[in-house]
């Protein structure tokens, strides 16, 4: 066995995801996890602190790339529109040829109240850090905080129907519907009319 | 010293925010809260099962009276402006009573990430609570989960005016304003002109 391994974080995370799902996020062992990757604790502990860093390795790579690919934008979009299309963009280069992976790891954290606030603390953070790149390019506060807010609303609506089994269309692709969604929402006129009395 | 306290909860609030926030969430214990609130450990334990709890007891209350206020309200409303209504109407009967109150809490909250994270897991769950009610009112589930989602950012912009020391509107007076906001970062057109290039 070469001692060199390129794929070992993408190894150990598919066979955490695989325990993760079959068995339970917290019945699961690192030795478990390394013996189904082919791999020693060691390499494990090279890459992660603990198992639950497994699940988030990806968050900080990807607030970086969402924040480089808004600042990198066309700076005439309106914010919230710049914000979609660099969602989309990140969403392409990491997500689509991992759907599996990232559908996995969608359903294990949903599974699990301690690591769903882990989530929402990852998102939040990155709410503001876009909301503070929009600052940057000249928005008010307020409105950079509303327009990053209301984008990561459409990302996440898009992101429900993304992970569904029976979904073809790729993230990029299911945001533009998203946004439209949300725009209709947040318009006077309600989306659905009202339920006869 | 009378058995009965009626107020022994909002003392032990009290006590526990201003040592939170004096010395820090971690560094304080149960012993010196009931020792500022002039109370028992015993009456401490009566009420929460520990520290942290005193910041989330009315989080569920919280829940229940705007699930209440939406399903009372006015169903021809369109829905994001049935949420924001139903906000108002319970942040009147819970907060502003209490503003100095709630204001110390959310600093303490903002000052510690477990406590953020576990806040933000309650604000998720309200939010889904809401979106439940919209559906049951006649919106299709993504509408319900876009407006309650985005009713929880309007509140968030609203709430962190509310706690600014120099603000003295009600939260109520400070949601439509936010909710004005939201709608025209959602809106296609800019609220900012673009910078000179």
């Amino acid at each position: 066995m070469p001692r060199w391994k390129p794929d070992a974080v993408e190894r150990l995370q598919t066979a955490a995801l695989e325990l993760f799902d079959e068995q339970g996020f917290e019945r699961t062992t690192v030795a478990e996890i390394v013996q189904r990757a082919g791999l020693t604790q060691r390499t494990f502990f090279n890459h992660f602190a603990d198992k639950r860093e497994v699940l988030f390795v990806l968050s900080s790579q990807l607030q970086q790339e969402i924040i480089s690919e808004i600042a990198a934008g066309d700076d005439t979009l309106p914010p919230l529109d710049a914000v979609v299309r660099a969602l989309g963009a990140v969403a392409d280069r990491m997500f689509e040829h991992q759907r599996a992976v990232v559908t996995r790891r969608y359903a294990v954290v949903a599974a699990n109240p301690e690591l769903q606030e882990r989530e929402l603390g990852k998102n939040a953070a990155l709410t503001e850090a876009i909301a503070a790149v929009l600052h940057a390019r000249g928005c008010d506060p307020e409105t950079a905080f509303l327009a990053a807010g209301a984008a990561m609303l459409a990302q996440q609506a898009a992101f429900r129907k993304w992970t569904r089994p029976d979904e073809t269309r790729t993230l990029r692709d299911l945001l533009p519907e998203a946004l439209h969604s949300l725009r209709a929402s947040v318009d006077r006129q309600p989306v659905d009319p009202p339920l006869p009395a």
